[in-house]
């Protein structure tokens, strides 16, 4: 801290304001999203990308809070959607590696407080807290804190989207496969094989907050898995840290085999999957008696009610079709998306984000336009009433993702990319660049009718356009058709819940204010 | 209060003296257990008689707390086991019906804030509290207090009971039919429908403390039936009561056909009810690794852990069995009473005696020993080692009823009286009064390989005795053999936690103590 205010005072201020500059031209050359169609969005998108960097870039040896440094909401508490969401975003977009490894070495500087908890509960490896500022608990209510085990899983995930992209070898061998491994065995410990040998993750909470302590939830399982699969991968690729880390074959062994077992429940009579065991059993929650004013539901409803029946405060399925979506056939995204659209109130800001692109690939894109303008104008436009305790950096930074994936077309980041670019209505140009590896960047441009891919950095690049592949080469954009959008039938949303159906402006709301 | 005092002042102390001999007298007529060949277990059930007509006598317009007057445990609070174990045990044996009737009367006195926390709830009727003083909920911790509905159904039984054993008609219609109908009436609002008709009660809490929060108990849903029917047949046996307690037709069809349509889990491969939906898929707790220091569990392992697995703290599934015995077959019993053994960690001291009922319908009469032995000398030998609290009352009496319907061999006591008696080898005889109404009363005699039936009040009075119907005429004593016991593997208990094996004692601890 005196070095580097010490630092600052030679640097002199036109010194740091250069640097300032330098360093957000960087990003800005990096990360923009360049909308045409909606001027307010295109500054809203902005804004959001600007607290994320803000927020995110330099945590250094400190947590990135729910609220960044913008007020004292959550008391200045990180939870797990800086791993899953605010990290993402910057790894897809933001060169300075150094930002998110910095996020994940602070969690990984809370290691033996994680370990203790996992101790004190009876689990193996490490117990990361649901809310934190050091490392400990600090949740005061565990079915709602405690139990939401799946930040482990978000943690292990950015890890090794980390490490694919940048192929770290030192942020591995230091840090990566530890955390990959030790949350390994927080899930190897936390679930078990049942008499038929599936593997079973009893009396957890996954991310919708409106259900909790149940079993299987579909969302942590799927995560958990690809927990387990992470840490035996990062083994087999580092051998030598087996023996430093205590992981033996029969070890890795058993994370493999759990995750080959996994338990995901399916409601064969509906054809859905149920968030959890039993979810789709449970009675509807009576949404037409609901007047407008009662939402949020929980500062008018009992936890009590809200738990035993079917209505969802934000995506939690829709996060497994969006994260997992592998598992997924694009039939089952499609009967779950609208599912769970006639169910889910957006009571969290998490929520609007994940729909958006989820809707997008499911081929509702004037509902992915909705859904991204009520997430990226979330601050801007005080949706919540609570922007005066500090802006949403995970809901903003989703926002974002939701550009990058609904309009964007993006499909998982492992293995090739792939896109199914497609716009509203209303918009007339999405542009974006993505990096692909460390030294590969790419270029997109989505229009009304077509899609152009151009390689920034690199020589060249195989990916996918709806479907079909083809090669990016430097110095070569590739531009390509987009297929009309099928018609389908909007999905129906619970009553007065619906997302507002977004006008496009030419103008922000500022400059509209000024005129 | 002042009247009271008053009064006593003019009956003055010899007076008093002998009012109070009187009615210990004729409580000690009624309601004595007399119990050859171990002296110890029959001062302890006398002890138990002792305090439980102490606590429950002369509650008058107060609540019976869980600890009478003895002690400040529990703050002087009441629970759902002075309904379902302290009020039934009354009305089989104290002729006194005023006991039970001022006991169900407070009840009803607190029916307003009963409605009012059902509406808070969402819910219709009147949800009563897990504890309290004056009728306001006062347990914090909702998943294993506010939850717990099913004292609900606990209390409306205890009014059945009262009702089919005096006919009272006073309080049947200032009291016990808005009991009835009240509860009746929550049941049907906390459960509904689902696509397959089935009437399910999801997200609430069974007597076992070590789960919470579950879908489709079984001890409630059936007890939570048994409350349906009885408000019907409540309605339809007082038809005028109907309209100033607001039932019409419809009402009282839809609490029948809810209870008909209850959905009961059955574990098909295992051949047992779980206790709630999916209990018997859940991890099997791991006792071989519980050394015997870290009981009572919940004193050394965290909730999120206790509950995600199968642990039962006292008799939950094993709680239908006793209560609503007619659901279950002899072999369902057989298995269920075996399975749960096998979980059932006793950590609360209400287990044992329903466990020593159950075990003797099952066949082990030496058992039903045992855990008889251990709930009678629940404080005199300070078992749980808190008896400086106070005494448990509903725990004492509870034994008293596992002497009768162990034993005794009591069964159901709705419609006929039914007597499976037999004697564990220790034992050479045990005789105890019971009233079969109002007007009749009958003396039960057990010994090694005879019972003996003698009317003390009545004319006649047709039982069952080994399955065999007879009819008992006054004046003429009926002696029967006790067939043989079958020869059965005992039933095991998790590790370090099977009861002691119970050695009779010729004299008192006291009187060992003085020797």
């Amino acid at each position: 801290m005196d070095a580097a205010l010490a630092g600052a005072v030679q640097t002199g201020w036109e010194g740091l304001l250069q640097q300032q500059r330098a360093f957000l031209d960087t990003f800005w050359t990096d990360a923009d999203i360049e909308i045409d169609g909606d001027a307010e969005l295109q500054q809203a998108v902005r804004f959001a990308l600007f607290h994320t960097v803000q927020a995110g870039a330099r945590g250094e040896q400190r947590l990135i809070p729910a609220k960044g440094l913008t007020g004292p909401g959550y008391d200045g508490h990180t939870f797990w959607d800086t791993e899953a969401f605010v990290l993402p975003l910057l790894l897809l977009t933001y060169s300075r590696r150094q930002a998110v490894a910095d996020a994940l070495r602070w969690r990984h500087s809370t290691l033996e407080l994680a370990r203790k908890r996992a101790r004190s509960l009876g689990l193996r490896g490490a117990a990361f807290p649901w809310r934190t500022i050091h490392g400990e608990e600090c949740s005061g209510y565990w079915p709602a804190g405690g139990a939401a085990f799946h930040i482990n899983a978000a943690i292990a995930d950015a890890v090794e989207r980390y490490l694919l992209l940048t192929e770290d070898e030192t942020f591995a061998r230091e840090t990566g496969v530890e955390l990959l491994v030790e949350t390994a065995r927080l899930w190897r410990s936390l679930g078990n094989h049942d008499a038929a040998g599936r593997f079973r993750i009893d009396g957890v909470t996954g991310p919708d907050e409106y259900s909790a302590v149940a079993d299987n939830n579909v969302y942590t399982n799927l995560m958990a898995t690809r927990n387990l699969r992470a840490a035996a991968d990062a083994i087999e690729r580092y051998p030598e840290l087996a023996r430093p880390l205590g992981v033996d074959d029969e070890e890795a062994a058993s994370w493999r085999i759990a995750a080959e077992a996994i338990f995901i429940p399916y409601d064969a009579s509906l054809g859905v999957h149920p968030q959890a065991e039993g979810f789709t059993e449970h009675q509807e929650w009576d949404f037409d008696s609901t007047p407008p004013e009662n939402y949020p539901l929980l500062r008018h409803y009992p936890y009590f009610d809200l738990y035993r029946k079917q209505v969802v405060k934000q995506a939690d399925l829709v996060m497994a079709l969006f994260y997992a979506g592998e598992y997924f056939t694009p039939e089952e995204k499609a009967r779950n998306f609208a599912f769970y659209e006639r169910l889910t109130v957006r009571d969290s800001s998490l929520s609007a984000p994940i729909q958006a692109a989820v809707a997008a690939e499911v081929g509702h894109i004037e509902l992915t336009y909705d859904y991204f303008a009520e997430a990226a104008l979330l601050d801007l436009d005080d949706l919540s009433h609570n922007t005066r305790d500090g802006v949403h950096i995970a809901s903003l930074a989703a926002a974002c993702t939701a550009a990058i994936t609904g309009f964007g077309g993006l499909r998982d980041l492992r293995g090739k990319l792939s896109f199914v670019p497609r716009l509203p209505q209303a918009l007339t140009r999405l542009a974006l660049n993505l990096r692909a590896r460390e030294t590969i960047r790419l270029r997109i441009e989505v229009e009304q009718t077509q899609a152009t891919y151009t390689l920034l950095m690199g020589e060249q690049l195989e990916i996918h356009h709806h479907g079909k592949p083809i090669t990016v080469t430097a110095g070569q954009p590739v531009q390509r058709p987009i297929p009309p959008a099928p018609a389908l039938e909007p999905p129906a949303q619970p009553r007065g819940r619906a997302p507002e159906r977004r006008r496009a402006h030419e103008t922000t709301r500022h400059q509209r204010e000024r005129a």
